[in-house]
């Protein structure tokens, strides 16, 4: 008997059909003998519904009364799954995430959880009951109700996890598990049964978009065992997903290489001949980071002759602001020969634990892009990743070529 | 300045450009320099569309779980109202029945309100904030959510009208006040400027679906002075809907007939030939009760030579399970010469706070019937009420005749 927390993103609870099925599932695990604390979202497309509500009406809704709106969504489904499990003969009990409590900051829309009350919880599981607690909304100190913001689910399901010192935290999702990169481009793409929280968050960041980051985070703090799971399988089903775990663990099966991430969602930015000075990165990225613009890449090649070349990447969407910006900026804080700019680009990362041990890994990427012509325009490392920007047109090739060349379609470990 | 309650029916606030002119009128009442506490109901449509849902799940949802789910609508409201308001530059504060807090039993789905802490409420107005409290929604000792039932959102304003001490409680529908009739039947039909609590009980369950009965009680009970209006006009219309008042204080102006109400849906059972004996009411009734049918008008006659006739009438949709029942139980619990029944029936009632002292109103009632042939078939009788039962097919005829009988279009006493 094991205590599981178990999170149920919207599309698995999108329609009354799909609520049923949940429930299936849920009894399932608790006719096999397991304490159950489940953690729903909102009904795929509800959020969406309501923030349109809030929109219509002003283009800055004011945040604690956007969150008052915005927590229905889950309250909802916590109660339909409550009404199909008793219905069922099961005993059931919902939370919103002020009856719990989950205790948060007051950033509202965007809030963290501080604590969570057990107490409550800890009765309802030894009285065998199942208990369903509203995800993404907790309660501040002042009783305001707070959200967590997007995919905040993941993470009150993690911080439930660690507040009961659960034996697993599932996370259901339309997909079944991690895959080594996107099936749709990489039809031999292969399920992995663990992956490293580390390797994840880089996956994640990188544009998997299995798990909220900041989720995977909070789980490897507290040291909560994660897996990912599909909610469209049969609710017999007993697939095992693919368990996200600490490398310590089980570095003795791990890979080298575990996934190629790649997101298509950036632009590039590059001031060429900039002066080569201490304090230029922050005069060029001080007012980009005023502007509230994002940003992720960032290189700066070693200069010539007291000149350099400094680029970035931003989100697409903030492409052009950022472009104004520095036009605006330029011959006042910092000095440019040109910015130049391009939104047509891609990102392909390679992610694996196994890279800062092994060497070669690098090489073996740029042999295997150069092999088809691609070429690399910007290369940033980290512990466990490499990620190139390319032509957005070589994207998917990049990614084929790369699957191949580190033999991701099969099992176990490779160099 | 007065501290004023506003409650905003569902229609009231169905749409987006609703909740906007209920802001406007909300904002001119604040610069009229008035504290205002407003109660939002669900936004139309919404309230059935949750306990659909939740239908479709089970015929019979968990209670608790049903009041969780339907909780929603009003929150959804308070949120977007208060995010209207603060975007017109206002200060305004919403709060969940849990957040007040409106303190109830734990009766799910028809919960009675216990008390309500308003102390929160009085730190914001003192502060100049627009309080905005959801209707409908409490939570009991255990911090469970509860509702109160259909139509409850005209309680809660009235109860924190009561706990507010507040001068006045208006109620906003999609009518401008409550009049002599309907006018659909009567052009003729006056709003009335007041009408007293008794009559307006008295109308509210006749059929004149302004106002829910509880609310009305309970404004009595707490000397709550309640004012129907229209949330239709404009926002900076001034006129005065209906004041509903003490008799006491304002007899002198009081009309004796303040109107005619009707119902078309109940159907009348008969009973031919029952032994006039103690105890047969309730051998009849008791398993009509036993059934959970409601029983609204009860007629016996007086008996001759040891037997009687009993009739009574029962909502229109029970007929034939009241039928079913009762021909069960002839010949064990009672016996009788003949069961027979109508549903094809009408009910028109004449209500005045002035029939107490002033006889001869029923005899004025029955002539203008009888004038046009209209035969009664059951006639029943409050304080300040006499109600007949008539062919549905002369409803509208019987209702305009009597409205003109009473000289209801005309203003002031008529005898």
């Amino acid at each position: 008997m094991a205590l599981i927390v178990q999170k149920y993103g919207g599309t698995s609870v999108g329609s009354i059909e799909r609520i049923r099925n949940v429930a299936k599932r849920i009894a399932r695990y608790h006719r096999e003998g397991h304490q159950l604390v489940v953690v729903p979202s909102a009904m795929a497309g509800e959020t969406n519904r309501l923030l349109a509500l809030a929109k219509e009406l002003t283009t800055e809704p004011n945040p604690r009364e956007l969150d008052v709106v915005a927590a229905t969504g889950e309250q909802v489904t916590i109660g339909l799954l409550a009404i199909t499990l008793t219905a069922m003969g099961l005993k059931a009990k919902s939370y919103t995430g002020g009856q719990v409590q989950v205790l948060t900051d007051s950033a509202f829309t965007k809030a963290r959880i501080l604590n969570i009350d057990e107490t409550p919880m800890r009765r309802d599981l030894a009285d065998g009951t199942i208990v369903i607690v509203a995800g993404f909304q907790g309660v501040d100190v002042d009783g305001n109700i707070t959200t967590l913001g997007r995919g905040g689910s993941d993470t009150s399901a993690v911080a439930l996890a660690a507040a009961l010192n659960a034996d697993e935290c599932q996370i259901y999702t339309d997909v079944d598990g991690v895959y080594t990169t996107d099936p749709r481009i990489v039809p031999e793409a292969r399920r992995l049964d663990t992956i490293t929280f580390e390797e994840m968050l880089e996956l994640a960041s990188q544009g998997s978009k299995v798990l909220q980051i900041r989720s995977v985070e909070f789980a490897g703090k507290y040291n909560v065992k994660l897996r990912v799971l599909s909610s469209f399988e049969d609710p017999e089903s007993t697939s095992p997903g693919t368990l996200i775990t600490y490398e310590e663990d089980e570095t003795m099966e791990q890979a080298i290489i575990s996934g190629i991430a790649f997101n298509r969602d950036e632009a590039k930015i590059s001031l060429m001949g900039v002066d080569d000075r201490p304090g230029i990165a922050y005069a060029i990225l001080g007012p980009i980071a005023a502007a509230n613009i994002d940003v992720d890449m960032i290189v700066q090649n070693i200069g010539a002759s007291g000149h350099t070349d400094f680029s970035f990447t931003v989100n697409r969407n903030e492409y052009k602001r950022a472009l104004d910006v520095l036009n605006g900026e330029k011959d006042k804080t910092f000095h440019a020969r040109e910015i130049i700019g391009d939104n047509r680009i891609a990102k392909v990362s390679v992610v694996g634990i196994g890279m800062r041990s092994h060497v070669g890994l690098a090489a073996k990427m740029f042999k295997a892009l150069a092999g088809e012509g691609i070429n690399i325009q910007m290369i940033s490392t980290s512990e466990i990743k490499i990620a190139v920007v390319i032509d957005e047109k070589y994207l998917e090739l990049a990614v084929r070529v790369l699957h191949k060349a580190f033999e991701l379609e099969k099992n176990g470990e490779v160099a």
